[in-house]
């Protein structure tokens, strides 16, 4: 990944990055701590940052720090802290009185409040008030791009999404989406945090209702709905289709490649052979795979994964499916 | 899972399907020996049966030992095989001269023939004119429903779909789809073979084109293909969204159970709660999910997984996720 530099915004911005990976105190501030806040306090915990918390809502912000232990108590269960000691994290836990104090001094500030457009509108407002220039102001909206919400803000060139998944302290994937609006430094800067908290940034190229993850899972729930009422299947062999089935390969090999691996010439190959059968199944004459597969998929697919190297992928494959039936045997 | 005897045609098949459970040489013939009849036969194999390999293209049922023997020895490195010796294997092999001598004394039949609607019922005529009466002839297609290439053939009581997902020497899914015409005892005992070696079978109460294993895939594809065509994000990023994000939960647990345990009501707060995203995204104002939940998809999923229970298949979700997430770790 290349840090794409603007020479407006950036400067001030790595600075800030750097300085504070060079010392003990680096702080973000995470405004909203439900279930999606407290997550993000324990990601950005594990990796050494200071988080100061606060939500609106009278008494949340001092419940969170109860519920943030149970949870790292939890990870640590499972050797999954860096850190041996809970006190050690819970130092690094800030009450804050009000929005002004929690974002005074941090480097980021993630914002999990409802998902409600004036809501949201109202208090990035706020946030953006009362935060430093340049600092990024992201948002874990599941839906709302940022052009909705921010427009209107004075500082909406550092407002942007970055939508975590739910449960969002375990699953890496993390979508950033930029308004048009957004400065670019910015978007690579979040990405960068992203990654220093260990997650995996998806940056979107531009907005779109509902962002990949939810377009994706939500295309699938679309069909799985159209079976049960067409009385085709039960919920449950839907559900094992997946869990017996597709989401093996998924769990380490997303669509894409699955299907370029399934064809000895690659994706071209497999949209060749399949997609009449697809067509037909939808009844969809304006499908037309083979375009988005000259318009540059393929291209990306075989800089990714080249044919030559067909055979030792699906090697691959079998090996990483074969562990994987192994660790689900082992852990019933 | 229980058994729904048709008195027609049961009898025979229980008896021949228990008698083979107790005796020692009990034996599977498999028509078309590609990549699908290989895998078939290391399933069959592993579980104790004798397999009667032909393929009507020269050379093919030769070969095909030669390839089983390769996966075979894959399969004991990592501990998958029920017997140390490879040659227990091979001894079960058997290289039949012709289609008569293959099915000669099976209890089941499965074709893996090419995907082409005349040669399968070509091939599916000849098969049911071998084998004994009320033996199983199970085909492997993808997509092609037993109605349209069994239905002029004079044994279509037993003939139905068992399709396995790619690479089907691994995956446990297995669909089951039977014609109006094929007999409930036959799709009963199917079933019971697919158990028997260790295979998750998914029965279709209707043949549907695609059946639902492709038609999952199918729509999460398209939207896929879709997302790239409209230059939303690069289709590494898209795998990205499944790999470390969807696909983790999915490879555990399907995609119904995953969204009754993202609201604290179940699945009809889910739609509640995100119906209208999910309506808007898709700019589909048909979608009607809430009648669907009504239409049995609640009870199902509340019998299956009870809101009493919430808590414990979150935390059952969370440590299933975990254990994951260090088991991709110690296998990248």
């Amino acid at each position: 990944m290349t840090f794409i530099s603007n020479k407006i915004f950036s400067s001030g911005l790595e600075m800030s990055f750097r300085k504070h990976k060079n010392i003990q105190k680096k702080k973000v501030a995470l405004i909203g701590c439900g279930l999606i806040g407290q997550s993000w306090a324990i990601s950005f915990l594990n990796a050494g940052f200071d988080v100061s918390l606060f939500d609106p809502l009278e008494g949340v912000t001092a419940q969170a720090k109860e519920k943030i232990k149970v949870r790292l108590i939890d990870l640590q269960n499972y050797g999954l802290l860096k850190s041996k000691n809970i006190s050690d994290y819970l130092d690094k836990v800030h009450l804050a009185q009000n929005l002004s104090h929690a974002v005074k001094d941090s480097v980021y500030v993630q914002e999990s409040g409802p998902e409600d457009l004036d809501i949201k509108k109202e208090l990035t407002k706020k946030i953006d008030s009362a935060t430093e220039a340049n600092i990024p102001i992201a948002s874990s909206t599941s839906g709302i791009p940022a052009s909705l919400y921010a427009s209107d803000i004075k500082g909406k060139y550092r407002c942007l999404v970055a939508h975590p998944i739910n449960p969002p302290h375990l699953i890496p994937a993390v979508e950033i989406v930029p308004a048009p609006f957004t400065s670019e430094a910015i978007t690579q800067t979040v990405k960068k945090f992203i990654i220093s908290i260990d997650k995996e940034p998806l940056e979107l190229k531009k907005e779109i209702p509902g962002f990949v993850v939810n377009r994706l899972q939500g295309a699938l729930l679309s069909e799985a709905f159209n079976l049960i009422k067409d009385g085709i299947s039960s919920a449950e062999d839907i559900d094992k289709a997946v869990s017996e089935g597709l989401g093996l390969r998924w769990s380490f090999m997303g669509p894409f490649q699955t299907i370029h691996l399934n064809a000895p010439e690659g994706i071209a190959g497999y949209v060749k052979r399949y997609e009449k059968m697809y067509k037909e199944m939808f009844n969809d004459p304006d499908m037309n795979w083979p375009s988005v597969v000259q318009l540059g998929l393929e291209e990306e697919l075989l800089n990714l994964y080249s044919l030559e190297g067909q055979k030792k992928h699906e090697e691959r494959r079998d090996r990483k499916l074969i562990q994987l039936l192994l660790h689900k045997k082992s852990s019933e």
